[in-house]
């Protein structure tokens, strides 16, 4: 992004509406399809290290500490876009999934998180598997 | 959605993981664009009535109470899908936004709650207001 080289304030994360945990909930959508990858968090240093870097920083609240995509599986997410809501208290990124094409931003190994589908009264996986989990974290 | 008139029972809403508040977090998106249009919260009586009704009804925090979608705004969302991420924390719904062409699904009147893009270090409202609030919630 043009913003990694770029020194600025930080007033844009002033304005982000952190929740009581200091953390706003955050979108990554694929730019070239439009599917909704995944759902997450982030702090205040991972929005900010986002911008500068580039690429998606999250932050895991199981593990309780910064989280660069990627940085286990090598998906890796490229930030084309930052957007924050109404509320300012939800953000929105445009990515490219990289990695293994089609992307796989799930930790099961598919394209999207949202693989379960209600259908016939109850949740159904309806997207496959693209590549075995234990494969994904092992190479 | 052909589940509305389907009987079914409570095990999907159980397979749900409402947090420590009882909500789950949604994101609404346009099912013809793929447009992220908004994100909301529910309760467990609010995804069941989604999916009796195919229509979204969401829970407002702010008020404590249930929102159908478009009561006030006649901006009601129909539910094509909903969908479970690979957590069961986070749900995805496939919607056509009604009351407006093209579909306002902001309180401010624009397509979209997420018109603040992150440009030159800060945050820019880069999408149009396609009618008055004033008039919105008028009407």
């Amino acid at each position: 992004m043009a913003e990694a080289h770029t020194p600025t304030g930080s007033d844009w994360l002033d304005a982000v509406r952190w929740d009581d945990k200091g953390l706003v909930p955050v979108i990554a959508q694929e730019q070239g399809s439009g599917d909704v990858l995944m759902f997450a968090w982030m702090n205040r240093e991972a929005l900010a290290q986002t911008a500068e870097k580039g690429q998606a920083v999250y932050y895991s609240r199981s593990r309780g500490k910064l989280w660069h995509k990627g940085e286990e599986s090598g998906h890796f997410q490229s930030v084309h876009e930052i957007r924050l809501d109404c509320d300012n208290d939800v953000v929105l990124l445009k990515v490219t999934q990289h990695g293994h094409e089609p992307g796989i931003a799930c930790h099961t190994g598919r394209h999207s998180c949202f693989f379960q589908k209600f259908e016939d009264g109850q949740w159904q996986a309806v997207e496959p598997v693209l590549k075995d989990p234990a494969r994904i974290y092992k190479d």
